[in-house]
């Protein structure tokens, strides 16, 4: 998979996930919460956005998160150890070889990794055989084609296409948070439960102005600038109106709305 | 304004926004009560779909129900009757000449009319005139953009497209729902608070599947085969796609989004 855009492994992205973590905890957060003893794996824990609020949630639960980049690992141990958590462990791993026996885990957690994969039904069938019978996994993504906004704008719609392509051809799925009920079902897991997440911005909402609309949707386009325009997706001039379009919609009159999915399901079995 | 595609004015379609309003009536109306004694005016009433509703949850309040449509009204009426309400009345109006004087209600309800007029804001700012000073307004519009699927389908966008145009060129706008916090803001109300009321639909989810994604969404889809065709907006087999693809979505993994929204504001001064 080619890392020119894959948001998450480069240090500036590092600042907006930040943000974006702070913006939406209780919105995407609020209701996972483990019981007293359970062992979790967190999957793709990158620089430890999320893993801060779970351990906080839930500190009577073990925590072991996992993320292919070593670099992250570091940083998201820094930030657990900031946090004065003791609940969580780390350990550098790839998804689709991750080096725990079968049914060690009482829960999983997934939060914006199945988007970068190519197999993502497959990868979540990986984590079922980790999951105790009955333990539950917890999966949320987003949706770019979720994005809309006013005014309207086919420029702004046009940038962040270039984002769902690019995505798309480095073999992941800017649009897979529709997806998450059907992907949970196809690899196995029981009562499957989906809620979005929406994301409603307007002028009386500014720290979703400025945390969400601002410093998460819109800098993330305006990060895959130089790689959408050297892949000849879009002209640079067409880029740009888009991305001032998009900051438009952050005015007094403007809206903007995004929709995150979070699935649960339970593996199959007695517990 | 052309009625060749209107959606409510027509015998068909009266079944169709029945099953919207009894699938949706939670997710739209649970938060609004009046209370005992208040004079309320319901703007557009149609056939009283939402009016039923309105008047069960707030028994001790009064509702004057006014439509531009006396078929409508009648069957409002008989409606209302037969649901054994007894504080409801009707009457026959057009909305930008309502014969009623300034500050004449104390709180005003408005549901999917803003959507087929030309003047939104200048619609509302009429009715604020007709509500006293710290009575409240409520708006509920859907927005067609918000329209989205699993498996996506360009045909299906394109079907849906065609009423978005169609709404746009009979002087409406389909995509209103996003805009319904600047046009209250801009139609001078204090306090406006906008929430989005997001439809989520998956196959765990039988009553929507049915109730919503075939019998709201892909329906008014289908309803405007003949005047999309008609127009030159599409050629027939690729609408008929469209529509395959949205009944699509009803399948086992499919999953179908889509948003209203629902705005509450205050006239300015002293109740």
């Amino acid at each position: 998979m080619s890392e020119a855009y894959v948001h998450g492994y480069h240090p500036r992205e590092k600042e907006r996930l930040e943000d974006q973590a702070g913006t939406l905890v209780d919105l995407l957060h609020a209701d996972t919460a483990y019981p007293h003893g359970s062992l979790v794996l967190e999957v793709g824990c990158g620089v430890g956005a999320q893993t801060v609020t779970l351990a906080q949630r839930s500190p009577n639960a073990r925590f072991l998160s996992v993320d292919v980049s070593a670099d992250s690992i570091a940083e998201a141990t820094r930030r657990v150890d900031g946090a004065g958590l003791d609940n969580v462990g780390f350990q550098q791993a790839d998804l689709f070889a991750l080096p725990f026996a079968a049914e060690s885990f009482d829960h999983v957690f997934v939060c914006f990794v199945l988007e970068h994969l190519s197999r993502p039904a497959a990868a979540l069938a990986g984590l079922s055989r980790l999951l105790r019978p009955g333990g539950s996994i917890t999966v949320i993504e987003g949706d770019h084609g979720s994005a809309y906004f006013y005014p309207d704008s086919p420029a702004a719609h046009a940038a962040t296409q270039c984002l769902v392509t690019l995505q798309r051809e480095a073999g992941g799925n800017a649009l897979i948070g529709r997806q998450v009920y059907p992907l949970m079902v196809a690899a196995g897991f029981d009562a499957v439960r989906v809620s979005p997440r929406m994301v409603y911005v307007d002028s009386s909402r500014p720290d979703l102005v400025d945390g969400f609309t601002l410093k998460t949707f819109t800098a993330m386009i305006e990060g895959i600038r130089e790689p959408a325009i050297g892949a000849g997706l879009i002209e640079p001039e067409s880029f740009d109106v888009g991305v001032r379009d998009l900051r438009r919609t952050t005015e007094a009159d403007g809206v903007f709305c995004y929709t995150f999915f979070k699935g649960v399901g339970e593996k199959r079995g007695r517990a």
